[in-house]
C-alpha cells in the first residue's frame, strides 16, 4: 500500500526516523538506564522495538497502560509513575509491579490492591502529584511497617521539558534532581526514577530515565535542539480551496491542542475546527492534494488514532496498533 | 451501580439534563425542522433519543459517522455536510445519503463513488469550505449535468456561534444567511441546511438548524443564555493534595482543549497535562474525593472517550458507547 491510499486523516510515522530515534536514545541511555513512557505512544508494538533494543523496564501514567503491557508480555518491570486509589487491577497483574504513591491513602491503596513494590513520588518543582521532599522518608517509613517494599524514589521535573535553552534547562534540573537526592537519602532503594525527553542528557541523578516523546516527537520538542527528529505526522487531504487559503481534513479530533496549532511546511496554519485545519499556504495547494499536519503534542495527538501507519518514503511498510487507550 | 463506583476518569451526563435539553429544542424546531449534528456526541445511542423525539434526518462530519448511522437504521436521510474526495464508501450505504460540495473535484468524487443526492456548500463568512455564493449556481448546474440531484444549499455560520451578544449574533447571522440565500436563489432545491447550537433560534433562513452540542453542552456555549445546560462532565478523583493545589486524574486525554481549560466548580484551574488536572480550591479537597471537571468543547472531548455513563444523582442508569469515533 502506498502513502496516497491510506484514508485521511491518517495518523503517520516515519519508520526510518523512528527507528534512528529509538537508536539514538538507545546508544545514549542503555539498557536499564532508560524506562521508556509508553504513554507518548500507547503502543504495545512501539514498546516492543524499544524492548529489542534493550529496554526491559517500561514507565506507565494508566491502569489501562500497565494492563496492556503485562498483556502483551512487557510485565517483566512495569512502573505506574501515578497516584491511584483503588490498585486492585494492578495487584491482579501476571508483572513485576511498582506502583507511585505519595500520601497514605495512596499507600493504603497500593497494600491494599496487592500490590508489593511502590516508589515513593516527590514533588521536585511541578505543582503535581509527589510529597514534600522532606516527607518523603517518613512515607517509606509507613510503606515498609505496611508491608510494602520501597524500591526507591520517583520525581518528574516536567516543569523543564519545554526551557529551550539547554545551560538553562542542565541547571534548573540539577536545582530539581537535588530535591530528588535529598529525599532518596531519606528513603533508601536502588531506584531513582525521573527525567523525560527533554532533560534526558542533563538529568545527572536519575538511576533511569522516564522518555517516552523522543520515539515520535512533536514541534514542541523539537525547538530544543535534540538528537530526535519528528517521526509522527497526520496525513490529510486538501479537501477544499478558496483563493485566501485552504482547509484539509485534520482537525481537532486528530490532534492533541493544548500546545496549539499544529505545523504545516510552507504553511501559515489559521485554526482547526472539529474535522478541519484551515491554513494560507503560497504554494497554492489543490483540492486531492495529501499534506503533513505536525502535530503540536505528540500524547495527546496520538491518543485520538486507533493506529500509527509505518511509512518509509512513499510507501506504507506497516502499523502500530495503538492499544493503550482508555483507562 | 453508583457515580462512586466508576472507574475515573469517566465521562458522565446527567440524565434528566439531557433530556430536557433535547426535549427543549425538539420544542422548539419539531421534526425536519432539526437535523441533529451527531459530531458533538458520535453516539448511534444519542441519535436514537434524538430519533424517538420524532428527528429522522440527521448530519454528520465523517464518513464512519455516515457508516455507523446507517449501520444502526439510522439512515432515513443522512447529510454528510463535509467534502470528500473518495465518496465510494458513501455510495455503498443502505441509506439517503446527501454529501456537500463545493467544487468540481468534490462534485465528481460523489458522482464517481454512487452518491446521488448533494447539497451546493457555501461559505457564509466562515474561513473554512463551502464555494463563493455567487459560484453556487454554476456549480448546481454541472452537478446535475452530470446527473446529480440538488437538494438546494448549506452554509454554516460556525464563526458566529460564540457572540455572546444575542443581538449581535442574531444581526450577523442575518448577514451571513443572505449570502446562503442569495446562493439558494440561483441554486434551487428544498433544502437549506444551515445553523447550530449558538443560532438555533436566531437563524430565520435555513429551513433545517444542524445542531449537535445543544444536547450535552459545554463551558463555551453555557456562556451564550441558551435554554440548555450542563449535561456532560468528566467525573475525576483527586489523587494528590498539597496545601496550596489539588490534582485529580482527568487530563489532556479526556478532554478537547482548544477552547482552554476545563472548569471545577468553587475551584481555579491551573494546567491540564496528559492524565492530571491541577487546581487550587477553597474547599480544601481530601485525597479520593470525586470531582466534576467540566469540558470547555464538547465534541473534541467526547472523541477521546469510549462511552458516556447517564446518571441521575448518584445512581449511574445506563450509559450511551460512542461507537462513531475514528474515520
Amino acid at each position: 500500500m502506498r502513502l496516497a491510499d491510506l484514508t485521511t486523516p491518517a495518523l503517520v510515522a516515519d519508520a526510518d526516523v523512528l527507528d534512528a530515534n529509538l537508536r539514538t536514545m538507545s546508544a545514549a541511555l542503555p539498557g536499564a538506564r532508560l524506562r521508556p513512557h509508553v504513554k507518548a505512544h500507547k503502543s504495545t508494538a512501539l514498546a516492543k522495538l524499544q524492548a529489542a533494543l534493550g529496554h526491559r523496564a517500561f514507565t506507565c501514567a494508566t491502569v489501562r497502560e500497565m494492563e496492556g503491557m503485562a498483556a502483551a508480555g512487557l510485565g517483566d518491570d512495569l512502573l505506574l509513575a501515578n497516584e491511584v486509589l483503588d490498585a486492585r487491577r494492578l495487584g491482579a497483574l501476571d508483572a513485576r509491579v511498582t506502583l507511585a504513591v505519595d500520601s497514605e491513602p495512596t499507600l493504603e491503596a497500593a497494600a491494599q490492591g496487592g500490590v508489593r513494590e511502590v516508589l515513593i513520588d516527590v514533588n521536585v518543582g511541578l505543582p503535581r502529584c509527589g510529597c514534600a521532599p522532606e516527607a518523603a522518608g517518613r512515607l517509606a517509613d509507613l510503606a515498609r511497617r505496611r508491608g510494602l517494599s520501597v524500591r526507591g524514589v520517583m520525581g518528574y521535573e516536567g516543569h523543564l521539558m519545554g526551557v529551550e535553552d539547554r545551560a538553562k534547562r542542565a541547571f534548573a534540573t540539577g536545582d530539581a534532581m537535588a530535591l530528588l537526592a535529598r529525599a532518596h537519602a531519606d528513603v533508601g532503594g536502588e531506584v531513582i526514577s525521573a527525567g523525560g525527553t527533554g532533560t534526558y542528557d542533563t538529568n545527572r541523578v536519575a538511576t533511569e530515565i522516564q522518555a517516552g516523546s523522543y520515539a515520535l516527537m512533536d514541534t514542541a520538542y523539537a525547538k530544543l535542539g535534540l538528537p530526535f527528529r519528528q517521526a509522527l505526522f497526520v496525513l490529510g487531504s486538501v479537501v477544499s480551496v478558496s483563493s485566501a487559503f485552504a482547509v484539509a481534513d485534520v482537525g481537532l479530533k486528530a490532534l492533541g491542542m493544548d500546545h496549539g496549532n499544529p505545523a504545516i511546511e510552507g504553511a501559515k496554519v489559521w485554526f482547526c475546527s472539529d474535522e478541519h485545519v484551515t491554513f494560507a499556504s503560497d504554494a497554492a495547494p489543490r483540492v486531492g492534494e495529501r499534506i503533513g499536519v505536525w502535530p503540536a503534542h505528540v500524547d495527546p495527538t496520538v491518543a485520538y488514532h486507533e493506529r500509527i501507519h509505518l511509512v518509509r518514503g512513499e510507501e506504507v511498510v506497516g502499523e502500530l496498533r495503538v492499544d493503550l487507550r482508555g483507562w
